[in-house]
């Protein structure tokens, strides 16, 4: 999954800034799928569980922490200037199903594991909504 | 597609201004769909179209709308709180998205048809954004 | 979301199957998205409510439905070929996804209405996965 | 993303042929998602590059190879059964994309690149529509 970067290093035209906004970009697609998978894959092992981790309100965060991972991916695989609003939400919802995973599962390591994804991708994202 | 507003109906306990926000939402998401709808349907007319329709930040900006309306549907059918932040957004892509259809294909009828769907949607967007 | 219909209406040289086909695809986009819906909705109603409802298998179906409803609806909206092999599962989830309905919520309005989305979204796809 | 390579390695009671379908799906999980991005970048790639790249039937077999890996790795995600046959149909799509890409770039490295990604995710779909 590495085509923005090959793509920047074959760019000879492409200055310092371009280049490294498109290694940005390819790390933030890259964030983003991660945490799509690691969202998608916890609703399952949450409802699984039982109790506090299937709570409607955690499953539906879950959720559209995913819905807006792939979406967020979406639009910077489309080159769509647009992704700097949803890179801008995707960071927000990140950020809350962080917390709420820690909250939730604080000796899951499936719980903790998502919670670090979720706070990378935010990270990745905040970093892309300023471009 | 009218879920929400049997729903509503039948939950007597909602007071005027739930129903009324209920009645909004459920035809967002309708909007929503029509438009994920319309503007999916539109990128192969527009390729075997050819010419300025084919342009790539002409499927660019009708792929982004489609994405974003099926974003925007998907977080009002979760119920999730940041359906605010998405149809903001998507209010915004889909009044670009109408702009784009009317320059471009002003003589045809499928393209003021999409232009119609995205302004529809967007308007209906923009009172959720603000719920 | 008639935009299938009126293209068949408008376009002289298609001989009566092709305006047939027409008709009957523009149908089963309908009957995908309307079915993407009603599961995608029941989702979080059936988490709300617990108990069976929430048993983390009929979920899974659910999601499994809402999923391959969107998948069918893309690839018809695409006018892709593989539609044909889209439908064919779909139609196959579909059904399992609307007897688990009736079996877990036989006295649930949103089941039962849930149920015969997806037995009517079973027989479209049925059809389209012939052509 | 290594959940499911992890929660394979530490379940105990797991044995052999249990564990290597795991680790087998949580490949094929990677490669759909690979396979997901490289087809979804390399739509406004080519519709940049113009003339046979462009064509309406190629960017329509890019979509719809990008639609069933995401799809695929979705029914992987949520550990849903049905993710063989989504998994055979997703083989016989990036087979065609693979094969398209290589007619029409057979001197463009992200055409070559991409047909390469599409035959690994067909290889690793094939082994899990067996399962």
């Amino acid at each position: 999954m590495e085509s923005q970067t090959e793509r920047a290093s074959t760019t000879p035209s492409a200055d310092a800034s371009e280049v490294q906004m498109r290694i940005l970009m390819n790390e933030c697609v890259e964030n983003c799928l991660s945490c799509f998978r690691s969202c998608s894959e916890l609703v399952p092992h949450c409802l699984g569980m039982g109790g506090e981790h299937a709570n409607a309100d955690h499953i539906r965060l879950l959720s559209a922490c995913s819905v807006i991972c792939e979406t967020s991916a979406k639009m910077m695989m489309l080159s769509s200037e647009y992704h700097t609003e949803t890179c801008r939400i995707c960071a927000t919802i990140c950020r809350a199903c962080a917390e709420d995973c820690e909250r939730i599962g604080p000796d899951d390591p499936m719980m903790s594991r998502c919670a670090g994804v979720c706070r990378r991708c935010a990270d990745s994202c905040e970093k892309m909504s300023a471009h």
